[in-house]
């Protein structure tokens, strides 16, 4: 029988209060679906453990999590303790790029029972991917400061693209819309203004789209590309981008949504040589966190793209549509961004048991 | 008596029909509020141009434009002519680095009149200004690529701040908070995942903000911000920003106020050592060019903010209520992309004569 291993990393703030609820939804699919599930915890990738050993991670952390299926992961983050750029450097950031999850997907999708804050904008109309680069370009840590202190004062910091990384999620993304009935990709890029990476990467996706007759292949820059998703985010169906880009449009998007608090991401190394990471795109919250009223949807969702991408297709769609069918149903408890009075935990056992 | 002298470049596209629209409400403005205005029209900056002599610039346009007081533009950019990148290295990115235009200033305000695509946002509630860097940051144009047509093909692009480039536009957004009601500034960032850009930016952002204990200063990630300006629009006043994420911003802000066809923006030189620009917000739009049909509401409104800057408070507001008056005017004709079937001309007109 099909059985699969987790890696559960709670992190900090409110990822410790939704990620029970993701692992209750887990589980149930899996008695109902069939497969077993096999779970184990670990405390690192939080300021608990960056305050006890003075790093995120434990030497070994590698070695530890290689073996598993799949990361299932809260939220890192706890300025108070720890700076975020060390938190994140030191954990979340340096999974992505050490396991190569070199794609961060994250859908686009108004369902039924969220409000958007578009105008007349229905479910049908708002409904794509965002196909983010997750290893490179901007989100490098290569530069420096020169004349510190004085006033000739200037900051370096590169941005790296290569042949290897841009193609390989350009793939991924045309492989993608290739597989949706619009067949339609849209890529992000700047050549305009930064005038040396963004041009490399619009050769890029130029050549790709070559190889793809069959997809509609369109470019935008990064500036009008935004406003659109706000104006006709039906134009849309796979949006691949650059790791910033990619970030920014992969917040908006589910701004424009209605479903900020609660969408999903995953990265992913499709190649399976290392596990693949899930998490929502939330934060770890201070300013709610350890109040239980935190929205679990949002982990939740994560664990649906996890069975999806560990093969359990129908389950994945399962939880998607509990979630919405939940959203809809105004005699459920909602949490409190959602106007209600639920905790944490009422909204997670009725997901698991609206299954 | 006030005279000013305008150097006026149309360049390509709808920028040649909408600029005489502004110079037709710039010299109304003129008779009504007491002052004259001296223009000179230069044809360059334009594809044609680029045709006939291949550069966008003659050699002396930097002595050819210092003395005026103001340059009014248009618009630039004509791809199947020459590339993007090319004529706006060549023109207008240089007239904003050569002249030290360091200020890029644009207001994000929903007018009466305009269908904003957010859902129940009042006027009131949306009313702000994006200060973007105009010089430096993301937008240089060093790097390079090495192994190139190999599997090794890697490029690099080099985001460069200077103390003095960030600082004084820091200064000029804090200077501009200062002088508004609410007294408040956010400051975009990404310290969290760009590591040492960033952070500078950060860093000297609260460094000024000490400097200006009356001014409540904000910071967000530019991930969640762009959200933020779908989501709650009302919480911001002075936004300041690197050159690309202030890029995004200025066009994401008037996508939200539904002004992303009208909205005007201003180049500056505060020092006014050198001319400043001022420009629609919108390009050359070649899909719609020759027409007729083109909006000028952004190269009138442009011309508002002109005058703003050559002290012509008066007369900068005149235009800026005449423009919201005609908008709310059921019984004036408007272009098509406001819904009508007015020429430019014909709008252009309209908000000349209701000054
Ligand atoms: C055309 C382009 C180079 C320019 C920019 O990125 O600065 C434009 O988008 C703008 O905002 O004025
Ligand atoms: C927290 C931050 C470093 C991270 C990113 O920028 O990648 C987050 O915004 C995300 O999108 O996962």
């Amino acid at each position: 029988s099909r059985s699969y291993r987790i890696a559960v990393i709670p992190g900090d703030g409110i990822g410790v209060e939704v990620v029970p609820e993701g692992l209750r939804v887990l589980r149930r699919t899996a008695e109902l679906y069939g497969f077993t599930v096999e779970t184990e915890q670990f405390d690192f990738a939080s300021a608990a453990y960056y305050q006890a050993h003075g790093e995120m991670l434990p030497p070994d952390w590698h070695e530890t999590l290689v073996g598993f299926d799949a990361i299932f992961f809260g939220a890192v983050g706890w300025p108070e303790v720890v700076p975020d750029h060390v938190s994140l450097w030191g954990s979340l950031l340096k999974f992505r790029r050490e396991f190569d999850q070199y794609v961060n997907l994250r859908p686009v999708r108004l369902l039924h029972g969220v409000v958007s804050p578009l105008r007349d904008r229905t479910p049908e109309e708002v409904d794509f991917y965002v196909v983010r680069e997750n290893t490179e370009g901007e989100y490098s840590s290569i530069g420096g400061r020169i004349f510190e202190g004085t006033d000739r004062e200037t900051v370096l910091q590169e941005t790296v693209m290569t042949r290897i990384g841009v193609d390989r999620v350009l793939r991924y993304a045309f492989e993608l819309a290739r597989q949706r009935e619009k067949k339609h990709l849209t890529w992000a890029t700047k050549s305009n203004g930064i005038s040396i990476s963004m041009p490399y990467w619009d050769e890029r996706a130029e050549t790709m789209a070559g190889q793809y007759p069959e997809i509609r292949a369109d470019k935008y820059h990064i500036d009008i590309l935004t406003a659109n998703f706000v104006l006709h985010p039906d134009l849309f169906d796979v949006v691949v981008a650059s790791n910033l880009f990619g970030d920014i449009l992969s917040d908006l998007g589910p701004a424009c949504a209605g479903t900020i608090g609660i969408a999903p991401s995953a990265n992913i190394n499709p190649e399976r040589t290392f596990p693949s990471l899930f998490e929502p795109v939330h934060g770890s919250a201070p300013d709610i966190a350890g109040r239980g009223i935190a929205n679990p949807i949002g982990q939740i969702w994560s664990a649906a793209m996890m069975l999806d991408h560990l093969g359990e297709h129908a389950a994945g769609e399962a939880i998607v549509a509990a979630i919405e069918d939940i959203l809809v149903d105004g005699s459920v408890a909602k949490t409190p961004d959602l106007g209600g009075s639920a905790t944490t935990g009422q909204l997670g056992t009725a997901i698991a048991e609206r299954l």
